[in-house]
């Protein structure tokens, strides 16, 4: 699957991956009142949260639509659609579909893990083709290998990736993945080494299944990281509005621009509401996103 | 909540909840064939995940109906709902209802966690009384305070807890959490003494509304935990079927026989296919359960 990943980078030369996480203030108002029009009763949960749900998938739609062309992958945050029960789950499993059928790569991001076979029904849940279609999910390694591990058999059984959080972007990621370990290292690096391990027994050309998450906004930590996991492919969320440049991304690339990829979720799909788009006006908000995808793109290259 | 918790576990003299993990391989086969004949087709996923979740859906009914006046909680496991996708999920919030519906106090074994905005989807998701209405939801602690915070926020507001992943019960829970930092304790440590002061701002009585999972498998840590974070009530998995023994867990515990409450759960859902209680047979899983049950709570009271 990491393959088909990078194939699909070097076709649209856009190592850039489209955050769907429609947190309900990005919904244009004109979407939310068509959705309030339109929909029904349902036995699974209150009417507002289907409501939202609607206007949800009909934005996404709309976003993949205008985006769907220029970059490789898109990323699902599982919690903007659990926020709305049994229909917000059902439009996170429509967007999914609607996004592979648009011949896009979906990388769920979900952040599961538990143990043993716990992780292994997740897996089943997300990675095998059936009830969440997704091509990647990421993965939380605290639990260690016997967490993981499942997810990677369930992986290989279907083609599929996982991508586990190494470094994340939030300012407070490093109340515990900076602390120092007795020989000096921070945790995030351990658990990076552990990640490379794991992705060892599981390439497919130069790069793993296995892949890491590292957070743009930690620009050093990604130059760290990107030699201590030669093989590991980044998933690098932050860019835009959690503060991350292009520049601070340059050192999270191999020298050939490959080995990572960029996430950013509300500067595109939220562009509308920035002074930049704000030209588009609400209305328009799927021709900002792809204006601001396509400007994410541009500003990416020049440092590659 | 806690303290609704504690009234709950001393009515019922029974520190003890019910883990609802009803792995496919533990559904009796007379459940699994007369769900086949009343599931219809569903457009939400395939027809083989439908029936797993009516049967899951029946088998839980059953096993609550059999254990709720014994014990005070039990604690779904959402992986096994996921992992039949929309049908599963409406498994999930059908049982979570109903064991409310029971007078049961409900947490959701959902170990969610992410940055900011998106944990606070989380928790408007199953703790703010809509879409998924547990009492307490399961949290990884991972990516630090501005993951967690949002929940506890989410919490105060709708008068909910959470307990915070601190040492797993799994054999590779060390891997990352026992490494020792620079001033020589385990990461564990670090991570509870943040539990404790998370909590501090949202006491309840004497225990905190933020409490912490602890493997009953680590009967060393957790009578280090237990010191180290007096107001904090915990959750402890790993009793029977992973190994841990009434004895393991008396340091869990306050002097008073509070502070803490076991799960256990193939113990005691899947009994009827271990020998002790073999004699039930498949037919009768419910009386299996609640003669383990039973067993589960004597044994405790023996060390408290």
């Amino acid at each position: 699957m990491i393959q088909k990943l990078i194939d699909a980078i070097v076709e649209k030369k856009a190592p850039v991956v489209v955050g769907l996480d429609p947190n309900l203030e990005f919904i244009p108002p004109q979407l939310l009142a068509q959705a309030r029009e339109v929909t029904e009763e349902t036995p699974y949960g209150d009417r507002e949260s289907a409501i939202a749900a609607e206007a949800v998938w009909q934005f996404n739609k709309k976003i993949v639509d205008a985006v769907c062309d220029l970059v490789p992958a898109v990323k699902p945050q599982s919690a903007m659609y659990e926020q709305f029960g049994i229909p917000g789950l059902l439009a996170y499993r429509s967007t999914v579909q609607y996004c592979r059928d648009k011949g896009l790569i979906v990388i769920g991001d979900v952040k599961r893990g538990d143990i043993g076979s716990t992780s292994a029904a997740y897996a089943r849940g997300h990675l095998a083709g059936k009830a969440f279609d997704v091509d990647f999910a990421t993965i939380n390694p605290y639990l260690g290998s016997d967490g993981v591990k499942p997810f990677i058999e369930v992986c290989r059984e279907h083609d599929r990736g996982i991508f586990v959080l190494v470094k994340t972007s939030n300012p407070s990621s490093g109340e515990f993945q900076d602390v120092r370990t007795q020989d000096g290292r921070p945790i995030y690096e351990l658990v990076g080494q552990k990640v490379s391990e794991w992705g060892e027994s599981f390439m497919e050309g130069r790069y793993s299944n296995v892949g890491a998450v590292v957070g743009a906004t930690y620009p050093e930590q990604g130059e760290q990281l990107r030699k201590l996991m030669p093989h590991t492919f980044i998933l690098a969320p932050g860019y835009g509005a959690q503060g991350a440049s292009a520049k601070d991304l340059k050192s999270f690339f191999d020298e050939d621009g490959l080995g990572a990829i960029v996430n950013s979720s509300r500067g595109i799909i939220a562009a509308y509401k920035k002074e930049a788009y704000s030209r588009f006006g609400a209305e328009h908000f799927d021709e900002a996103a792809r204006a601001a995808a396509l400007d994410m793109i541009e500003d990416l290259r020049s440092v590659l």
